[in-house]
């Protein structure tokens, strides 16, 4: 009897070299496998909502498993708590759900959604969860940078070059700068993201509000399609997948940021 | 010509053996000798205000440090920025001042203030900072044990044994268990602390929280001054050495827990 499992997942990415299997470095991915292997006794791979890069953290990463209900039957309600002992304190199930046999963490999610926090005021207790960028910047900048980027494009000039990639055609419902007490919030959510594109936003947004590129540049470069009129990447500190959005509204009322 | 000055500082505990030089592990004071070293030229001893346990964390620790005005001139505002230039990620001087020849970082104290933070809701980014007990307890339980500590007391019971320790007599200001979103926080302010009472106070409130000890049984170990009566430690993870009181105001207004 098989069983389809969805996770909802919290990393710090710090340590890890990324969501994915990485043959040098520890991936979130493979603790996980390793986790479920040591639970259900079968090794089945733990498919995930989409990548994220070295450093990246995961609030609402989602994924799914298929496990043969085997010799270890394990109660949906305790899978949390029998995976959560064999992680590391860095990973973290904060739920799991049966899903149907059908529903796929990455091809079944209707939009993902990444938050990057920023803080002027640099604390050791969130050096890995903020970015202080060192040089000034304009925030009202930084909003109006933001906004170039909602509706449907083509984000060749945004993102990484990546074999795999048929089309670099986004649907940004979101790009916005938010206040959250301190910090300030970019939020982003899309259909769907291709490589480095997050950071390479919040990177030519800070360009932007630095005054270093103006806005008619940034609109013009992303119609351009040319990776050659990208800014520097954004680090991947501070950045943070938030929330992934299925049609069934699974963990839609679970917090986030 | 000589200068004293006094640094205000911030740091995760987790990766440090403590704040006084160690010779297993290093150590936050001996970081900053090294640095104070690099800046200034000179070798001449980081003086805190008093020592943290490994693994305990600190938003407003206070040092102070006689350097002699050599070759290295740094003007007192630029001092900070050079020091955090050359200390680790984890250690960060938040303010410098100049101080009177005779300001001592822990002699010219007048009371210290440790907050431990607790959550019922753990995240991968606070497993560091708060603590999450794993057996239920009541919180009025927790807040009526808080009070047996304010006033004047010898602290014996709920120290470890320290051969450089002539007195275990302090006096606790404040000792309470306050609420701050979905935190709760102990906070304790004494004009001094005994090796490890932070620790015992808050481990034998949690054995009255779970129902282990009456009210009565505690106050009675206290009054006894007998080691042997103390509860299991709370754990370091989620200690923060919150603010130092000086009787000119140094660091007063500068934010806290």
């Amino acid at each position: 009897m098989s069983r389809s499992l969805a996770f909802l997942i919290e990393y710090d990415g710090t340590d890890f070299a990324g969501w994915q299997f990485q043959p040098n470095g520890v991936s979130v991915q493979e603790v996980l496998e390793r986790a479920v292997e040591e639970c259900f006794g079968v090794v089945v791979p733990v498919v995930g909502s989409g990548r994220t890069d070295s450093g990246v953290h995961a609030r609402g990463q989602v994924a799914h498993v298929h496990v043969l209900d085997g010799a270890n039957t394990i109660p949906t309600e305790k899978v949390a708590l029998a995976l959560n002992r064999r992680l590391p304190r860095s990973v973290r199930i904060r739920k799991v759900v049966d899903v149907p046999a059908d529903f796929h963490a990455r091809f079944s999610a209707r939009s993902r959604e990444y938050v990057y926090v920023i803080t002027d005021t640099p604390s050791v207790f969130d050096m890995r969860y903020a970015w202080t960028p060192s040089i000034p910047f304009d925030r009202g900048l930084l909003g109006n940078a933001a906004r170039i980027f909602v509706g449907k494009h083509d984000f060749t000039t945004f993102s990484k070059l990546n074999a795999d990639t048929a089309s670099y055609v986004c649907d940004v419902e979101t790009c916005r700068v938010e206040t959250l007490s301190d910090r300030l919030l970019i939020r982003i959510r899309a259909d769907r993201f291709v490589y480095g594109m997050c950071r390479a936003i919040v990177g030519v947004m800070f360009d932007v509000a630095r005054g270093r590129r103006s806005l008619d540049d940034v609109t013009e470069a992303l119609r351009d399609r040319d990776r050659r009129r990208v800014s520097p990447l954004a680090p991947p500190t501070g950045l943070f997948l938030n929330r992934i959005s299925y049609p069934h509204g699974i963990f839609e009322h679970e917090p986030a940021l």
